[in-house]
């Protein structure tokens, strides 16, 4: 019943399409959406156990789109250059303590150009990272396809590395009957195969001294680098610094329809909008996803951190009654393994449902996977306490 | 001063966001949009005798989202899959008279996937296509880099191609001493380097049949295949019927802030989500553009003819006065080259700018390209030609 | 002192090159170059305790050449087509139970092109081999740099996999979010990097038949195969059936200046001598590695089981006497590690190579890697036995 | 009846390989090969008026390795590292004025290694060429395929490029909407198919200083570069001081089994040797070839200077017949074509065969394309002469 790297932790498509209507018609809701005070949102929303984020449906997005243009003096890009886009890019690079940020559609084009890049910058062709990260997985091996790059995933079933177990992958490289230089090290935290959990700051700390004393790239996949951070307490520039390049998700928590920030030095990344053309991936008007994760960068941090305090509020209550279990990763961030005893786990969640509560389906074993995000600063411990104890039956 | 291939047809970034708000505030409008009856924008909006489409700003855009939205039935996409997305592929599919169509965020990757699709599926490594295309100059080489195939052009400085010179080339690989196949034809009709010049239909047709026989796939960029269609009255399934695959543009006239439609058999491209994927290119909700180009793709043939209508009847009556001469393509489409006498041409194009006529800057020689889109529809040939003398000064 | 993964089998380029002059002149022969009976060389040609064959010097080479061409009737071949080549290529198809056998300049490039086949055949982009293999450490990752393919290696430290080690892969691949198929496994045997183990025959016919139920290209490097079967028992032929293509050296044991053949199905080899081409590997006169791995390939299992049987017979010899110990991989074939005690090990080498044995320099250990080939069959055990006595000093 | 760009140089195989067998027969030579004296080969040895070099059949082949190797002082390499591999490199680095030579087995991969350096040295992705070079025609699109660069063709039908054709190749580059740099200019000069053209050294000379000033890699395809410079008068380090790479022939005229040499600077092509392995490429032994391009690159101008001699002599005695035309290239090296009239071409060829001339087979236009190389040297023009009007009939 622990959680296991099968288990995936966004949202299932169908899944969430169906919760997203059920769950606002369900509870009585008009058409027209409804969101949280927190985020500009009506009060009434409901909250969601699922998601990093908002959730936001497609009224919502529109009405989002529309205030934020009301004033007439948004500026649109063109080709991804320019306007709110290079805003959005040079407010990131600021938070983010790099020289430059560069927008692109998505996390799988800004983790596989990151790669590209440091490797061509460091001369290798070798890319090592986590055997459970999104790199190594979840992006159709386009580094080799598309960049001739080998990526090699090391410590399965971990959610990090060691820095004698990269070591030992350099040494094997080096002991190539052909030269093949490790080109980049890519790391991702929180991982998202791992349940949110999150890599260990000290020994990333070492392995990205020792890579740099190499003359070894260092990316970050920081899809979820906010969450990371605010359940650490270490800020997001801390883990940035570590690297050369970082890219943190666009929608995941900031709510933008999609988009990626990648963000590094300038020598490395001033002429990357050529490259993001070649890909495909210079959108004519990247303002409708930028525009929107500019809105809720600010402010985000004090927000989710709320969340996440009135969760730690819920699970402590939850604790108490023998119904419920909460389990969490160790080295963790904002995903749990939640157990209820005593009822059937899909009427539990329905009814949930029609208190308000959005959650994901019961896995197999009658578990539920239940996310934190900004959705829980709308209420209170004690009241979410309160419908789940109702929702028992 | 006749059209040459270095003009781009495209608005310059640019001068294309300065018109924008300048254009606007300079006629008085309101921060509000003002818009086309036609396309259900307001009444008072500017002709533009630049770009192919509506011209949209931001917060013109987030209407038409707000509108679209606002019944709560749109069904939004996951990865660019499902919901209006999907739905705006089956209609694409439909009106271009292919199995199957897929939506991208942009045409250079609709371009390229479709070469590097027909040269999987026909064995070869070579792409043919006209020097002056889109493929062969301003997509990076991303055949070479991204798939590994090599893009010739061929008859430089030329709109089309003739079977003989596609059959020469043929030749050439054929003697090669190693075996080259050729896997993919790709033509570009209309074609941006050649001021919207539209290719041949009988010599095409002639091609098409020739390289079926030879089993080489067939690609039609259609970037600006509705308005091809338009001007040369041949309906856009003839066209696309002479071709494996061919893309559209969801962006340049269907006013989606970007996009592409791939369209073609089902059993090439009913996987291309996961390549998409790989790319980068799955945006995670895609209907902020789907949905904007579903709706302008109904009556756009229509309301296109209009703006032509108008636009022939006012180049009539420009041709009568010895200020004006207009010029055209041979075998052009939409883009036009106005000279202007006895006047200074960026006083003239000022003035006009303040009577709702937004126009491109003169080039160095003091000509103007003029593209006509579905904004004329909005005026008649006799309002516009007046304003036109009047702004002579 | 147990064997590990960090030994190189392959004879070092400067431990080598001394040894095969010093030792030659050390025991007092002329410039005129000598063989064992066997392989048509003179008698009193020294036996090579290392290399998996007979160590030709230019001098020999040469002369097996002039020996070849002398009666007039071998044939050239032109760019590795045709010929002596071509002669080469049906013999070996045939002996490995084969339609088609491709000659090639390395074995790298066989390894390469097998995969790369396999991986087009059967619409995969992924490939399965031994973490220990050539593949994944020695080619430079030259699938990844020159083919997009991304070879993972399984198994650390391991000669062989597990039928659930390679399904865990296949797993793994499947659950990936965007599609990338395993095109291929490729399996090494025996391991050079683990000291010539060989690969379990049963685990792999599970492998083999699971692989090809699932639509994988199967490919045996068998670089050494003919040893491996030698040790086994179980034939060539046998080995190869489990696969759709294999690779075996011409230089190793068959003692070719260099080349490989490339055996498998008809419809995947017959085009491929345009590949070599455009990997630059058509040597235009192959011939001069050819021919010789032609000679050398009729009676090389007869002469290698009677080095084998003289090996053994020593063997058993030293085992009773307590200043040896000599040490044999767990499922190893040609490869042993010898341990000499009471003497110098350095001083012990040089006293045997006076006595025309030519053995490796000790490691750091002391221990000294002895590999066993047909210059065994020159001797025999009690003789080779009493040198070795002697030769404790 | 002029030569065309459909004219093959290179011997065609069947034709060769019958030829030479044939040719040796028919005129009562024993099994021994016969040689000319200047290259050490006996003296009634047929004249081959095709091929660049000697025409070595494999007897006479391994009688040249013989005598080589005889004296025991011949060091072989291990990998193509090393020994006289070594010896032959550091050999053609101080005849060609470059810092590093590197052996490589054919001279496709020669060519393809040296853009795929430069490419990266320079930092651009796109190739230009001569339309009618081996690279752009005979090497299967390996530089897309293998290293992602396009090449591009100029100026097809002709033998040189102007600097204007490579400057406006670069400004269409530069308008590119997407950055793509040229990364290397790669120059055929003789040009096999355009019969030996040779590129004027002066338009070279101005392509090349442009090409260094804007930063492009500059490579000379000097497969036939000695026979060019025994034409021209400019000595190959002249030629070769014009680029940062260069790659000759080992076998074409300087006799080897196969081979070629890429020379340039140190930090270039220090560590090809990985590269080289990575491609499949690293023969172990590559002394058979080696051995016989170091030894008759001794000497090799003097006696193709002496083989032009008599060829002109001849040529001007046939022009006195009118039985006879010797067509020659503007700007030709060593490729004629002869008319014949009066006899049967097929005939005429038979009968020279029987007089030790060994001749290509006539075109279908009865003319005969034929090809000095320094066999001449061993006849005069008179004798040759003679045995024509001879074979006349």
């Amino acid at each position: 019943m622990n959680p296991t790297e099968t288990d995936m932790c966004d949202i299932d498509r169908r899944d969430f399409i169906r919760l997203s209507s059920a769950g606002v018609a369900g509870i009585g809701l008009t058409g027209a959406a409804v969101s949280s005070a927190a985020a500009g949102l009506e009060a009434d929303r409901p909250v969601f156990f699922q998601g990093d984020g908002l959730n936001l449906g497609p009224q919502e997005y529109a009405e989002v789109l529309a205030g934020l243009t009301a004033g007439g003096d948004l500026q649109e890009d063109y080709y991804s250059n320019g306007g709110v886009v290079e805003e959005l890019e040079k407010r990131m690079a600021d938070v983010l303590g790099k020289e430059r940020a560069v927008f692109l559609p998505t996390g799988t084009l800004a983790n596989h150009l990151a790669v590209r890049l440091l490797c061509e910058a460091h001369g290798g062709r070798r890319v090592v990272t986590q055997a459970e990260s999104h790199l190594a997985n979840d992006a159709g091996d386009d580094c080799a396809t598309l960049a001739g790059l080998r990526v090699v995933g090391l410590a399965p079933g971990q959610v990090g590395l060691t820095l004698e177990e990269v070591q030992a992958e350099h040494a094997r490289a080096r002991a190539s009957r052909v030269k093949v230089g490790i080109g980049a090290i890519s790391i991702e935290s929180p991982v998202r195969r791992k349940l949110g959990g999150v890599f260990d700051f000290e020994e990333l700390g070492r392995i990205s001294a020792w890579a740099e004393s190499e003359g070894i790239g260092r990316h970050l996949d920081g899809a979820r680098l906010f969450i990371g951070a605010a359940y650490t307490g270490i800020p997001v520039d801390r883990w940035a610094a570590l690297f050369d390049t970082v890219y943190v998700s666009l929608w995941k928590y900031l709510n933008a329809g999609s988009g990626a920030i990648l963000a590094g030095p300038s020598d490395l990344l001033d002429d990357l909008f050529h490259t993001r053309r070649m890909y495909g991936g210079a959108l004519v008007r990247g303002w409708v996803y930028a525009a929107v994760a500019m809105h809720y960068l600010d402010g985000f941090e004090e927000r989710f951190q709320r969340g996440i305090t009135i969760s730690e509020d819920l699970f402590a209550r939850l604790e108490k009654n023998s119904a419920f279990t909460v389990r969490r990763m160790p080295s963790g961030s904002n995903v749990f393994v939640l157990e209820v005893r005593g009822t059937d786990p899909k009427a539990f969640r329905d009814r949930l449902a029609a208190a308000g509560i959005s959650m994901r389906e019961p896995r197999d074993d009658g578990s539920i996977v239940v996310q934190v995000n900004e959705t829980w600063a709308a209420a209170t411990g004690e009241d979410l306490g309160r419908r789940m104890v109702t929702a028992l039956g």
